[in-house]
């Protein structure tokens, strides 16, 4: 076993502890990956809210790092590499969707990075918020050449999440794309869709984030609390990207999607409810995502490197990390935290 | 005005009743129609069960006559000529939706064929269970050479409902289509997914339909109700068309849809409820349809006619009007009632 240090949630409680953690030795086709970065994503809100139940929770499921050994096996990766690694770990491999490089719609379930379970050992996974991670050399992506490495990191969660519907809807010149919630995933939305060459609209609740929307590129904006805006913008757009984090009402954003398109809704997990007529009147579909295979993020890295964008971000220092979850639940962040794991060397966190 | 007489809904009960009704006198762009075939379709049965409640109710909105008398500005009918109504008998004519030829989704609704409210006079539209109906032209379309006019009849609104999503979906050589439910619109479905060169599945409760299945022409059944073969057919069809009539699980629906794929839901109204998750999971999409605009209407009943389509059906005299909702109520019809209003043209019908 190696051992490491990382931000545990200590139980009964939702705060993360630094805790001495275990990493399996290197497989043949492990690398052993020193985490530099790791991006603050709502789904580590969420478990952490949840609790650690099925075991030890460490959250983080987009991190970059550098290589610092590698298994018998490796050829992709050298010590030394500058890697990236998002929400999935692991994969069956033989099933349909694996084969279609959909290793995120693995029959057999995709391991997840944290709050998941190894496949060969059968051990939990714990998460990026530490300052080692294990991981197959498949599920690591060399981190491109000109892109800064802490802004990378919330590209391999966020940024695959938006870029998958994006590409898969056909967004680009001639497309009228509108992203709803300017977040972390909003404003990763926002900039591809605007480097794909779509019309790009913001929806959010009030004007607050309008020369922001501006900033990163938009070309229309309306404020969802505005009934008048929201009547004026009805039916106007090809592709609703819906990044609101909290279950909420899906009818208002369908009814701004336009005849035969699509509302793509990202936010969150669970139960979706939609009237009949919502999507009858004007034969607009619904859809969902969330992250993506390895050959979508091996795209999207290529694409951000060639178009400049990673993700606008806050880095805390990780002794930080309970504060940053805080302020991510009252949505105080511009508009990615990203933690800064070397702090982990020190002796005291 | 003119007078004719009909079925409509007794107050306080569920029975239709011989009734005396009033229909308008023309308008420059008005038809007026001798019904002879009239569908009954769930939606009446809904209506019917739902009450009067807002004014006098005659269900029927699938129809086939006979032109008896013209206004003075129409030029594409003439006395005698077949033509067919379906349920929409008007709309604004100035929105983006009814210029698309999608008056369906009118943006200021479409007067429907009845429980609507007609926008010249403000009076309430009483269905085509009556010999005559008086209906605008232009929402008149001529009945195709070589049809049956009794089996055309249901084309007018389960055709539609289903040639839209299986056209706008792409359905066709290549593709693969289930359809979930052997009914009314279900067998339609069939007919239409095979002649347009679909690989095509029937999904039913059970094993009864099978043969049926296949005599439509179905290339594949899946028993709903044995798990193992809807497990075996999951992520297998590009195109599901539901038509389930009752409230119902979308989940195993969706499972069964391929990545990229889309579940259309026609059966009934109100709100659908699915799991993110069956969405995500194969970035699959929800759709809904219900009718069609002119165009569409128009495009499916030529298809129809080329491919000598039509509904099977069972024709009642209109008088067991009735016994046709009791026996819908019990899905006991292989595939459609159309009712024969001839014998309302006699003293006691």
């Amino acid at each position: 076993m190696r051992t490491t240090v990382g931000w545990q949630l200590e139980e009964s409680s939702s705060t993360l502890r630094r805790t001495p953690l275990e990493r399996r030795d290197l497989r043949p086709d492990d690398l052993a990956v020193r985490v530099d970065h790791c991006g603050v994503c709502h789904s580590d809100l969420h478990a952490v809210s949840a609790g650690g139940g099925r075991g030890p929770l460490v959250p983080g499921h987009e991190f970059t790092g550098v290589v610092t050994s590698t298994g018998s096996a490796v050829t992709r990766f050298a010590v030394g590499d500058p890697v990236a690694v998002g929400n999935i770990v692991d994969a069956c491999g033989q099933c349909a969707m694996c084969l279609a490089g959909q290793e995120n719609f693995c029959r057999a379930f995709p391991t997840l990075t944290y709050g998941g379970t190894d496949r060969h050992d059968g051990t939990p996974t714990l998460g990026g918020f530490s300052r080692e991670y294990v991981v197959r050399d498949q599920f690591a992506h060399p981190v491109p050449e000109g892109l800064d490495p802490a802004a990378t990191a919330p590209l391999l969660c966020a940024g695959v999440t938006v870029w998958e519907p994006l590409h898969a809807l056909g967004a680009g010149p001639g497309s009228r794309v509108a992203v709803a919630g300017l977040g972390g995933l909003g404003h990763l939305a926002v900039k591809m869709a605007v480097a794909l060459g779509a019309e790009t609209s913001v929806i959010s609740r009030s004007a607050d984030k309008a020369d922001d929307a501006r900033r990163l590129g938009a070309h229309g904006f309306v404020v969802s609390g505005d009934p008048e805006q929201m009547a004026g913008a009805r039916d106007r757009f090809d592709i609703v990207i819906d990044t609101i984090s909290v279950p909420h009402d899906l009818g208002p954003y369908l009814r701004l999607v336009a005849m035969d398109g699509t509302l793509s809704h990202l936010g969150h997990l669970g139960p979706v409810t939609v009237e009949t007529l919502d999507l009858l009147m004007g034969r607009k579909k619904l859809s969902s995502a969330g992250s993506g295979g390895r050959p979508a993020t091996a795209a999207m890295l290529d694409f951000c490197a060639r178009h400049g964008i990673a993700a606008d971000i806050e880095v805390l220092p990780s002794a930080r990390v309970n504060e940053a979850l805080d302020r991510l639940r009252r949505n105080d962040v511009r508009y990615r935290f990203v933690l800064d794991l070397s702090d982990l060397d020190s002796a005291t966190g």
